[in-house]
């Protein structure tokens, strides 16, 4: 029998679908699971996509261009002025997702061998975008303590060798849900040209930003018109994320004709996904009004409902709607197993991402878990009474006093 | 400024595509271009597809399972028990078109520098997903003066090294519509099994086999359940392109595992496209037949008008909807590019691809091109017209005699 290859070996697992068996099982017991684990919002895709898609009229479902409907594209360039961020659809290469854009990205950048350096806890995929891209991921610690904050530039400095060609951020952050500064990326673009790196900001929550605080995009940052390149998709945006439609977008024209040809090989991005994604353009301002209102509020109820279990510390985001807590726990991958098999409140249980798979270095984040806001109010409050139930018996509780002390 | 990746700059711009700018420019000198160059049929999405658009009622456009819907997955296995081929659900992972399918089936099974033998002439993006999973095609020549038939063993054994980890076929084929015997299979599944190697087959065509000849798929050769992997797509089959929904289907349970990881990673494949996919399993035979019976038209009138211009060779195809056919040119890359910017009969010109681009090394196909008969047939017949009166004038024209020697 042949060899799977050490690419497909070295692959991982999705951190946040391995628990998936386990809530399977759960539900078939009888449980009633609330699903913090995923990204997946229960918001509605605004009423004027949907009925963009029973008016459809077209008699062959083409291929489009590779870089995907100019009109398309015309419109999000529109879209980003309007945002602050000033370039034309010749800037953009509409993929098949955020998740193509990265891989497309890092093939266009990156060699077998190179390394890309991103602050952790980071969003899991990137690990499986950088194996498929033969680039290794350097990690760069955050920290719970600091809320996350990004790591002091002499951090930076200490991993970058000969082989650094980039560094890769999420702002604002999953599954941190961190906002960085407009400070904080003015010290990332120095070392960034310092060094000759490309900067990839993955930008998808740009519109899940809270309290007043303000997105600043790395498109925005002067000087770097030929290192940066933004990834975008309209997956939380508007609700769609099975729309599988994103963008890569950069000035520096290499990277974009480079782009292109790793598109052309794929022929196009999704044609239904791209017809909902340009009327998505037109969602009125309501929409996003009644979407940011409705986050807020979950993330101000869970986040002082976790705060408020003993021994439980969860900084509050500024944006995304995700949220890593810290557990009184030994091991967070074997309490999220533990919940779902051998625990239930009132015949309910919860779910959760486990926050190693969010690290490179499954020791890290050994007691953290990562919580997604995308449930109505009312189930929030009941997972959190659920996970504090579960706090309350579990066998693997640490004393606070021990778990305080990891900090030092 | 950083630098592009050598993976970025080996990557192949799309041979089929090139040209677009010259055909861009005949159309605003006010030519009328017959589009030969690109597998984009006109034929129509069947009804019963763009009705179930017409009639979607999500809330939320949610992403799917990873592997693809469930019910669509079960769906396929009872689509291709009916052709045959004797799987179920379990062995299929859904893929963002076959293009995907390839893609990941390269980056489980091969490792960079790894080698896969493909005879050629073959579909261009092939050494696009190779350049992407950093696998080197290793091209076996197959004949226009065989009709394009299996190569002989003896020439795939000279060429298998340590590093042979594969070969790919395309059944029937693109660009030359060649299709494989069950005898040739055979051969293929000998080889294969003594030197342990994985046989991927590109079955998207399976459904346009002509003159009663029947498809075998790799699928259904014995003793080959761990070596085989078969690429499929709706986009052909349902003449739906832009729905970007393919398959990736073995019976290698390794394999399976290995390819839901990267499918993981970029979380699930178009929802959209998916169901417009799975209600296609409902279209009536009756569908086919007229798309068969069109084809068949389109395939004889193409042929019989090339092979009637004097130094044309093209062997007639027995699937798929592309021929390749040898003109008396000395440079067809040149001739396309002419044809389209110094040439008009009445007003119209041709839009064909150059085959420099189906084989890996650019000398190879020098006079030849590969022509898509996916126009109706008043155009087919005043394209042929077109081409037969560029040859008479091309500046470029070689006499018959030295092109037949070129046989020998």
């Amino acid at each position: 029998m042949p060899k799977i290859s050490s690419k497909g070996k070295n692959m991982p697992a999705s951190p946040i679908r391995k628990l998936v068996p386990f809530a399977e099982a759960a539900v078939k017991k009888g449980k009633k699971v609330y699903y913090l684990n995923i990204g997946q919002p229960d918001i509605k895709t605004p009423d004027n996509v949907m009925e963009k898609m029973r008016n459809i009229d077209l008699k062959v479902v083409e291929y489009s261009h590779s870089a995907g409907f100019e009109t398309y594209r015309k419109g999000l360039a529109e879209y980003y002025r309007g945002v602050d961020i000033n370039i034309d659809h010749t800037h953009v290469v509409v993929t098949t997702g955020g998740s193509e854009a990265l891989l497309f990205g890092f093939m266009s950048c990156f060699d077998e061998g190179d390394e890309v350096i991103i602050p952790e806890p980071f969003y899991a995929n990137y690990n499986g975008f950088s194996v498929g891209a033969g680039v290794k991921v350097v990690p760069v610690q955050s920290k719970i303590e600091d809320g996350f904050a990004l790591p002091p530039m002499e951090e930076f400095e200490k991993l970058i060798t000969p082989k650094t060609r980039g560094i890769l951020i999420c702002n604002p952050g999953n599954p941190s849900g961190y906002l960085y500064s407009k400070e904080e990326l003015q010290k990332l673009r120095d070392i960034v040209l310092k060094h000759d790196l490309y900067l990839f900001a993955d930008e998808v929550y740009r519109e899940f930003c809270y309290d007043q605080a303000e997105h600043f995009s790395v498109m925005n940052l002067k000087g770097l018109e030929q290192n940066a390149i933004m990834i975008d998709s309209v997956s939380k945006r508007y609700s769609m994320c099975g729309a599988r439609i994103g963008a890569l977008v950069t000035k520096n024209t290499e990277v974009l004709d480079t782009v292109l040809k790793f598109a052309q090989a794929r022929l196009s991005p999704p044609t239904f996904g791209q017809i909902a994604s340009e009327e998505a353009l037109n969602t009125p301002q309501s929409y996003f009004d009644e979407v940011i209102e409705e986050y807020v509020e979950r993330r101000d109820l869970m986040i002082e409902g976790l705060n408020a279990i003993e021994g439980v510390i969860c900084p509050k985001p500024k944006g995304a709607f995700y949220a890593i807590a810290q557990l009184p726990v030994d091991d967070a991958d074997a309490f999220c197993q533990w919940i779902l098999e051998d625990f239930d409140y009132e015949g309910q249980t919860v779910m959760m991402a486990p926050a190693s798979g969010f690290y490179s270095n499954g020791e890290q984040g050994r007691n953290q878990v990562r919580l997604a806001y995308v449930l109505n109010k009312d189930d929030l409050v009941k997972a959190i009474e659920v996970l504090t139930a579960a706090l309350n018996v579990y066998p693997g509780r640490v004393a606070v006093s021990n778990q305080e002390e990891s900090f030092a």
